[in-house]
């Protein structure tokens, strides 16, 4: 390893550019009004509606032995995962706790709440969906079906790096960032924070997985071209961060 | 924001890295040695036991009930956490689920199962504690004190840039990393994996105190060299990532 380069980018670990950025300087500080809390879709999007969380059937787990029983798991069943259980991690991992005035309250903590990932879904097995990239809308707790690509399986398999349980799973979660959620409020300050929000939100699913006789492992070595692309986003204002395959086990 | 700046920072996120790294060259596969899976401590260090898991006296408590009812607290009362309660926080967090010869399976997922990571307490209010500095021992789930720095409570309030509950708490968990532990594996691709890992342990963190009615509020904004000065490490081969102060509700 070039050790000017680990310097560097060790530096993207450490808090030392909290008192190297200029917080007076934010778009926040300097009146920019706050971007959307989650990224729009077109009027005409085909919305699919989930199940709310108070009505989920899904069997109970104590917290204990979800902890105890995670572990990461990439082979997967044949067996579907309904609407129920799919609507169960959704709401584990990004859903909407409660409203505080504009200001929604996830299950999963961020830096000043900024939230500023989109979970994205490429579905292959789960009951009444067909086939397809898909992406959670956290305010309505809906679906949007957002494109049908061909050869999907394949797709996501090479923006894996050809880890193939991420194509043979009943659904694959993708994490994006618009990271501009972050920076409008910390600047420079925002990556760090942007990764360990990422972290939280697998934390759960991994947990949430075992309420419903399912498992995943978390991907965070994928081609991220392949995958940008695969999502239709720009890799600049959006761009993926992290993938977690789920199947029945 | 300089666009130069933020370019350079948002590589962090990316993995663009995976194919820029020679993996062919990394110490694992130079033949070196792997390092040793928790920090030693030395042979006279005062090490003080922990309660199972299976022997913890603490409520249960459902998954989607811990899920739901997680917000972040900042206020804390001032009973005292039991030794139950912590070994319970520690183990949830970083404790061994198994070990698979040599490699100890942790309660939360990490790249390569490498967990760069390392535990600190700034403990205040625990029964049977003295106030000090302590680091768990996940291998033993022991803990081992570590240091008695005077004025520990003006001084972990320092290092939260003066956020007054990292020391009104009943323990402040302050997780380090030594970067090496990752590197020796994945070099210049293990930053982004190491916040990630720091995710899903505060998760765990945040999710395991609504089993004992308590709370906690992950800290990111702290003060670099002051944190790492209280925990006497020094700043390059382990420093600290992030912090969440802890006590009842």
């Amino acid at each position: 390893m070039k050790n000017e380069n680990i310097k560097t980018l060790k530096y993207f670990l450490k808090d030392d550019i909290r008192q190297e950025t200029d917080f007076k300087r934010t778009d926040q500080n300097m009146g920019v009004p706050a971007p959307p809390i989650e990224k729009p879709c077109p009027l005409d999007a085909k919305k699919i509606p989930l199940i709310k969380p108070e009505a989920v059937k899904i069997g109970e787990v104590s917290l204990k032995t979800a902890i105890l029983r995670r572990e990461s798991r990439r082979r997967f069943s044949n067996e579907a995962l309904s609407i129920d259980e799919l609507s169960f991690l959704l709401w584990a991992t990004q859903g909407v706790r409660k409203w505080q005035q504009k200001n929604a309250l996830r299950t999963v903590p961020s830096a000043g709440n900024r939230h500023a990932l989109e979970t994205y879904l490429a579905v292959f097995n789960v009951d009444g969906l067909e086939t397809g990239i898909y992406r959670y809308l956290p305010s309505q707790h809906q679906l949007v079906l957002e494109s049908s690509p061909d050869h999907l399986k394949e797709r996501m398999t090479e923006a894996a790096l050809n880890q193939k349980f991420a194509g043979s799973s009943a659904v694959t979660f993708i994490w994006t960032t618009i990271s501009y959620r972050m920076e409008w409020r910390y600047a420079e300050a925002s990556y760090k924070v942007i990764a360990l929000d990422a972290g939280h939100i697998c934390q759960n699913l991994y947990l949430a997985c075992e309420a419903i006789g399912a498992g995943t492992c978390a991907i965070a070595a994928y081609n991220q071209q392949a995958a940008d692309r695969l999502l239709s986003i720009d890799g600049e204002d959006e761009f993926v961060v992290y993938m977690a395959p789920v199947g029945k086990v």
